[in-house]
């Protein structure tokens, strides 16, 4: 079965304690893509600017992403500046120009509209809401988000997640504290799944994440890296492994869930070693199987 | 086997948002030697004042501690005033009195003096090291310290971890990051083991603990508990589950290392749970095994 994202591709800037990079490629459904694709077929939707070089639209398709809903509009493409310090779990936005994005009113493509896993990227919860109007019978919808719609959203996130159509939602753990009011993680993840998602994954960035269903706890501790180059992207590179492997089977249960959540930590710990996207390209089987390895003795006992 | 320990017995104050008690019983000691307690037979070696009451060194015997290198002496017990904000992960320190501790110059009982499990708790390095002259052929020796100790006796304690005397240091992320200059954990830890230890475990609060050896990298998380009452002592009470576990067996490796550290981070998980050490008392075999189970099933994939 394959994925639907729907996301922003973008510019980005970055300076952290390892270098500084100008425009390079980001977005979160770049970074989902790439990564969701070494485990499935990963469908696009994003929307960039004239200004969008062809040799971007040429890696996505190299690594098999359809990019049939991905729209090139007049305008610039979106662009997000930031810098992170030493301590790389937050970053500093230092300049969003939104761009083409601002206006992104996804239409999902006709032979888009029935995949049956869908991945709602950090965008308006209003738009979040509208595009599960577009899909048919989604069988697994996972949806992010970030501090800024709950600053400024709160009552439409709300909304998308007591709409019942989402089934895992995504977000760190300042934003499970921001939205719940809650400092504790474990109350905070109560109340999300009180709402209506019958999962819930708080990402913790270098301390791993925490995943809660009505009936699971399970917890997954970072990779001790000795290089953490560029975080930027990591939550939605962790988003696609998860539901890239989750996408393969047929029937979802807590087990495949729990695994799946040890993939998406594969995919961010090879991201964060580069900076932008570099840390997931030219990956393989073997490579993934290797760092899985890893994740089983670090946590066995 | 039995374990070793030389530290602190303190009255406590201590406010969190979960309320404010004063005179509490506290101190590296008691909280190592009520968790070890549960494992093996503990000998503390501590120093209280005049004004120290007799219930508590009852305590200390109904947990069959034995308190024979426990000094009264001339003068008034240790006490330490503190607070805890909602994040719980660092406390403000209000006011330390150190008392009688300030002149505290352990002198290890003779009948204690072939103890095979040492635990030093974070006092001064150069009684920490002092200590080791004291005692015959540890087996297994492993100490803590604080940022106090990193900030005023570095190159001291540096000496007592290039002694090679020392089998296991236990500190806490921060004091990680400070002693070794490295912002990441996993290159602190190499910094450590560089120096001498063979082992490190480095302490993250709700996040959980590290743990390196020369041949092992093992992460285990923090139990998910929807109350965290009281963090003081968590450390200590860490560290009496380590080294009460560990104090069973004739031969150490990474595995029972590992173990270990499961029962040391469940000592510390029923320890949060209410003020001073209420927590640790009145645990038995059936609780401790269910919530080793709890942490299979939260960490296994």
């Amino acid at each position: 079965m394959s994925v639907l994202v729907v996301g922003s591709v973008a510019f980005d800037s970055v300076e952290t304690p390892f270098g500084k990079h100008r425009d390079l490629l980001g977005g979160s459904a770049s970074y989902f893509s790439i990564s969701a694709s070494y485990f499935t077929k990963v469908r696009m939707v994003a929307v960039v600017g004239k200004d969008f070089p062809r040799k971007h639209i040429d890696l996505f398709k190299k690594y098999g992403i359809d990019t049939g809903g991905l729209q090139v509009v007049h305008g610039k493409t979106f662009r997000w500046e930031g810098r992170y310090e030493h301590d790389m779990n937050a970053a500093e936005t230092i300049a969003t120009h939104l761009n083409v994005f601002r206006t992104f009113s996804p239409d999902i493509p006709r032979r888009y509209r029935d995949t049956r896993n869908i991945f709602l990227a950090n965008i308006d919860p209003d738009i979040q809401f509208d595009i599960l109007k577009q899909v048919r019978s989604p069988r697994l919808v996972a949806s992010d988000t970030m501090n800024f719609w709950i600053d400024n959203k709160k009552r439409e996130l709300t909304r998308l997640l007591k709409s019942k159509k989402i089934d895992l939602f995504l977000l760190n753990d300042a934003e499970a504290r921001q939205f719940s009011g809650e400092v504790n993680l474990l109350r905070a993840a109560r109340y999300i799944l009180s709402l209506g998602p019958k999962m819930v994954i708080i990402k913790k960035g270098e301390h791993g994440s925490l995943f809660f269903s009505r009936k699971t706890a399970f917890s997954v501790p970072g990779l001790p890296l000795e290089t953490i180059c560029d975080p930027t992207g990591a939550g939605d590179t962790f988003a696609g492994g998860v539901m890239g492997y989750l996408s393969r089977f047929k029937n979802i249960d807590d087990a495949k869930v729990k695994r799946a959540i040890i993939y998406g930590s594969i995919m961010a710990s090879f991201n964060v070693g580069r900076f932008s996207l570099k840390g997931l390209l030219g990956l393989n089987k073997q490579l993934i199987d290797k760092r899985y390895k890893s994740f089983k003795e670090l946590t066995r006992f």
